[in-house]
This record gives C-alpha cells, structure tokens and sequence, in this order.
C-alpha cells in the first residue's frame, strides 16, 4: 500500500471542497497537501475535471518537481506550490482558484482594501495583488516564477506569510495556503466573500474609507492574538 | 433534564434557519433567543461552524453574561445581546450575520435609504448605519459598548427599537432583532433582500429619491398599524 | 365538491411556481387566475409563506370583490387584480412579485429599455414604470387605484395589454398578466430576467443604444406575428 | 431504427447540459451536433422547453436546411447553424443562449476585452461582438445572415474560427463552437464565467488594462501551443 495514502486522501478532499463551495467550474484550481518531513506534497491531476477525481488519482511530488508517486501528470501549477512549500516551513496546504471576485480583483490590478471586520478577523492587511510578470521571467520558468513572484512582493511589502495566508497575482487569480489544506481552501472562500463584500462597498460608495487601525487590531486580536477569546 | 431544553431548541433551530437562508457561511454568525421571566438567554457556542450544531451546544446566559449552562463557551458577541435584552424587554431573539449586501452597506458606512414598499411593508425609516465606534470604547469592553453603541444611535435619531427591527454596525455587519429568534432572522433576510434592492436602485439611478411619505404610511400601516388588513 | 376546484388548483400550483423560480420569498407576492364565464377568480390568501400554501386554501372572490368561497383572508393586493380583470377581458390570470432586479428598476423609477432581442421576444416597447401615485389616490382606495394607475399608464402610453404583458409600479414592483396564471408567471421570471440583462447592459455601457426598430419587429413577428415560425 | 440515433442522443445531451450549467431558462438556447460525413446535423426542436426534451425529439437536418428526420420543427436558429457547418468543415458543435453576462455585453454592443488568463487559456484576442445587422439582411433571409454576419466578423478582423470559438451577435447574444456539441456548450459556460469577470473588472477599474501579450501568448501555448503541458 502506497505510503502516501492519507496525503492523497486529504489532497483529494480539499479538492472536492472547492468544488462544493462553488470557487472552481471544470479544471480551474487546485489544491495540494504537503508532508514536510518526507519532504513531499500531493497535488490535484492536471486537467482532470473535479467531478470525475478519486483519490489515487492525487500526484505525489518532491521538492525538486519531480514526481513521487501517481499515474498522472500533475497540476501545471506545481512549481508554484513546490517554490511555496520549500521557502515557506509553516504552510500545510495551498489552493489555487479562479474563483469570480478574487479574479477580478486580480485583473483589475488592485489590492483589496481592508474595509471591514469581516476582513479583519482575518488579517490585518490589504489584500495584496502583485504587479504582472517582468517579460524576462514570463518565458523563463514560468510557474516557478510565480512562487518567487508572491515571495517578492511579501518581502518587499513586509508581509507575513503566516498571518496573510492568501495573494492575488495580477491578471491571473487568488493563491492561499494555510496550516493544512482544508484551513487553504476556507482562506479561498473567505477571499472571495471578502473580495464581494469589497467589490459592493466601493459601488455603493467610491470614497469609502478603510477599517480604523483600533478596530482591526481588536477584531484580528480576539481570533488570533494572545488573548484570543473566539472559539472553543 | 435541563429546564432550558425549549429555549436551546428554539435557539438552535433559529442558528440552523440562518445558515438555510443563506445568510452565513462558516462561523460567520449567531442567534439567541431570551426567557425575560427567567432572566436568561441561549445563544451558539463561539466558532462552531452551523454544519456541526446541536441543539444541547447551545449556551444558556444570564443577564450578567455568566454561563448558566453548556459546556461550550458562548458566541464573542454574547455582551452584545446581553446589552440589548437588558434595555429592550419586549425583544425575544437577536440575530447577527456577515450577509453580503448588509456588510457592504455597513462598510460603506451608509444609512440604507427607504427607496420602496418593500423596505415601508417592514419599516418607515432608513435603516441606520452607526459610526465607527470610538478609540476609548474600543479598548474598553469591546462587545458590550457595540450594545450601548447602537442604543445610542436609537436614542440620537429618535428611532423606536419596535418598529425598526435591525441596525448596521458601520464597518462590521448588521443585527436585527424581533419578537422571537425566528422573527429576528426573518429580519436578517429581509434587511439582506431590501439592502440588495437599494444596492442596484443607486446603480440603475444615482438620483433615485426616497419613497415618498405618504407610500411610506400606507404600506407600513397595512401590515402593522391599527387597522392592519394584510395577513390572517 | 367545490365548483372552483380547477380554478383552485391552477392557482396554487402557479404561485408554487413562483417560488420555485426564485422570484418571491416568503409571502412577498401573489398569483390569481380567473374564470371570466363564471365572474370568478382564485387568489392567493394573504401572509401565508409558499411553504404552507395548499390548493384549499386559495380565496375565490366575485368582481365585487367579495368572498365566493375560502375560509382565509385574499391576497391584499385583490382589488388590484379585480380591476385589471373586469377592464381587460382577455387575461386569464396576473402575478404580482417583489423579485429582485424588477423592484430595483421600479425604485429607480425607469422605463426598461429595449436592448436586445430578448426582450423583442417577448414585447416591441420598453417596459412601463408608472409615476409613484397621487397622494389623494393612495388616501382613497389604494389597492383599487393601483389597477386603475396601470391602465392610465397604458392608455397615455397607447400600449396593448396583449402585447406588453407586464408593468413596475414606480417605488412598489412588478405586475405582469396573460392568457393564463401560467403564462403571468413565465411573464414574471422573463421580465426579472430581462431587467438584470438592461442592468447589466448600462454598467458596461451607459449610452448602449436601445435595439434598432427593424430587429425588434424582425424578433418579435418571428414568436408572435401572423407568420410566426417560432416554437411547434 | 434511425441511422441518427447517437447523433441526436449527443445532441439532446449537450442541450441538457446547457440547462444543468444554468445557461438557459424556458427555451432560450440550443445546441446541435453534425455529421459532416452523412451532410446532416441535429438539433434542438423550436420551442420546447428543457425540462420536457427527449432524444428522439431531436430533428436532423441536411446542408439544406430541409428536414431529414424528425416530428418537430427545428430551432428558429437552424439556419445560423447551418450555414457555420458548411462553411466551416472543422467545426462538430454549436450551441447558442441567452446567458445573462454574455448578452449583457452584446446589448451593450461591446467586445469583451481579454483582461486576464481565465481569458487567454482559451482564447488570445477579445472575444469579437458583431455590429448590429443592416436593414436589407433583417428583412432578407434573417437567421442565414446571421450565419453570414459570423463570418464576415472573422473575416474582416482576421481570427481564426479554430481558436476563437465564440462570438457575440450584437444586441442579441452569444453563439459558440467546438470539436462537438459538448465542447461547444463547455465555451459557452467559459464565455459567461469571462463575461462575467470582464464586466466586474471594469467596474473596480474602468481603466484596467488588457493582459501583456506576453502572458497571453504563454497560457494560451501551455494549454493549445505545439508544446502544451497542460492537461494529461
């Protein structure tokens, strides 16, 4: 029996998930699941519709791309998720959506700004969208490019990757990560809601003005600070 | 058997018609329902998604915010509920969500003007959108002060908390109340289906102005007032 | 056995479908249908939810407007549909509605443009909004004057009843009528589909022109002219 | 028994699906298959809902537009249909609708500009929106120039029917293609997901700019390029 078992099951779940919570039509996402000990990660076919996955169907990579185990060919995105997994020690899972707001947010080249609790009970930041890709590093690697492009624009900004689980790369769509793969498909969902809720105060009122710092430091503190007191 | 048995049920089964209506994903969330007599209020336990409810995980509040009974711990929200039975005693349920259009309207930090009967047939006002809430009630006891904030808002604009059932806390998301938990949510709906309404009225026509007075007292008055002749 | 049992059924089953399709929640709306030959027609009883209608439960009621046979309430919005029957002899049944998309163009007091064939499918003019009504209107008779407000409209306008099959209320929301309860529903969901397409349509173009003259006539003599060749 | 009997059974099929992926209400929509080999194609009968479809409804056309088998009258849109597959022979599929982003774009007589990846995984120009057709076509042979209108398109913008298999007819909605029926739905449900996003990008950005040529050139190769690795 495969060693990877329990890795595919959960990579497969995690999938089926982003199909329920309506993030992705025919193949557009995937999910991956990482075992940072065995120093691998299982990740969505490449193409294959979500209706038609089943969990050995999950592609079981190392951290140099290659692949492990599976009869597949892995998602096009994987240098992506394996850039992520090998610079980023703490993340157990990384979902990739075209999901309707968080695309056009990215396509329309801006960040999406923290307008409420709702946001802040998340993180504490803007949304970020990186710029599009430099031409030079387009027709190089270009999925791995992508994971170096979401570290830069961390780097540069100051970001935490730990507590800003999720970017949007311009034109292109949402990234999120998250301690394990289900927890990186809730941040899909919450992104979207968030990146509605965006999209309709900016409507209703172009001169909205962002959450003040007191509110968001008392909204993201109560699920996540020290003294946190939301949940059980 | 618990002497509180009905009072979580109703609870629980108002929690559930939420998550129905498509009012809440995730946690996002939380009703309660009071027995004035017996000075004690159930309400959802704190993060605990709607999928996984049970009626016996709700928690029983007295008016001091003291757990009475469950083993979980309440809502974070819970003051807030608690600051408005204590002041209104003829509301039965409370209901809170991050509905979509309702936080926008509250992020945009706008009233939700009366544009049409279907807004006059619940209410003859502009749904109120309080301010952000101050620096100092912030820091303070942040839950309770969201209570004191919107009977505030009640007592400035002279808006009597029998007629107009919900508020919009600016920046965060509404809450509405009403005779029972059942009505409370059937607010929430409403205030979620008259906030889309007015959301797509500013977009078709910027100028649209506000339903006029006499439409206003005609509709409100055939459900509610004295010689009401809608319903059985 | 009721002599109105037909009558009855094909009520109750068109204001199901109302719900069905998604264009009333709770009791926001009402569908009747008539018995021209017999001075009759069965509506909707007042406030009951979809969810507990029953085929006896629909109010059969004269052209005076008095009760014939139901031990509930009628809809009220009665008058309305008693009006538009006893003028226009050749509507089977009419819909009344809250739906989304149609009250917002009612609330934003405009015409619907004629933008595409979809709409010339169906009618060759814009779709009507009424003025709101005259204050000494909405004093007096209110639900009465509403039906005599739509054929003002139609008469100022010179539309044919049998051709412009709907009409906003300005501030209030849709009616919509045909040869049968049936066919006043399809009307419903049509005109509520056709309002979303013009919404659309004016955030992506305000100054879309409205569909050139040739194209409305080509679209709808295709479905309904005396050489129509649309449908079996 | 009918020599057709896979054909129509694909294309009743591809006509569910359109109804499944909420492309259609009532009647508005239809796909057909062709068998270039046998000069015939089947498609939906005129008229009839969705819900009722069986595939023996299906009727089978030849190249002139003459009824080869079948009990009902063809699709209003026969002639459109048929004039694509004769003139071009790649093509196996066709399907038309009225979906509600799609012709929100036509009516507003706009070409959907490539704004994003989701864009260029399937296709690298903007997704073309036809003038709205002179007087002498509507009153001539309507649905054959129709057909006509779709060529004269690519041929006066120099695309390539093979690449782009979508187009707008101006003011009244979209027609799509592909290697078969279901392909042909399947650019039907992407066209509406791109429609949808284009016209949310604008209205966070109304100066969003269309997507690099570069990263147009490179999703569009990954997945369609003589070294595509998308897919397995």
């Amino acid at each position: 029996m495969s060693s990877y078992k329990l890795l595919k099951q959960e990579c497969f779940e995690a999938n089926l998930q982003l199909h329920t919570l309506g993030l992705v039509i025919y193949t557009f996402g995937n999910v991956s699941t990482v075992d940072h000990d065995k120093g691998v990660f299982a990740i969505k076919p490449s193409g294959v519709p979500y209706t038609n996955l089943r969990p050995d169907d999950m592609v079981v990579i190392d951290f140099d791309n290659m692949v492990v185990e599976g009869a597949l060919k892995p998602s096009s995105d994987t240098k992506t998720h394996c850039y992520l997994y090998k610079n980023w020690e703490h993340i157990g899972g990384i979902a990739h959506t075209h999901a309707m707001y968080s695309v056009s947010w990215a396509q329309a080249q801006k960040d999406i700004p923290i307008f409420g609790t709702t946001h802040a009970d998340h993180l504490t930041k803007d949304i970020p969208c990186t710029s599009p890709m430099d031409d030079d590093l387009i027709v190089g690697n270009y999925e791995h490019n992508t994971g170096v492009q979401i570290l830069d624009c961390f780097t540069e900004r100051g970001l935490d990757y730990q507590e800003v689980e999720m970017v949007l790369i311009g034109n292109h769509g949402p990234f999120t990560w998250g301690n394990n793969a289900a927890k990186a498909v809730y941040n899909s969902k919450v992104l979207e809601t968030v990146a509605q809720m965006a999209y309709l105060t900016i409507q209703i009122n172009p001169d909205a003005p962002r959450l003040k710092n007191l509110l968001i430091k008392k909204h993201y503190d109560r699920k996540h600070g020290k003294n946190a007191y939301y949940g059980q």
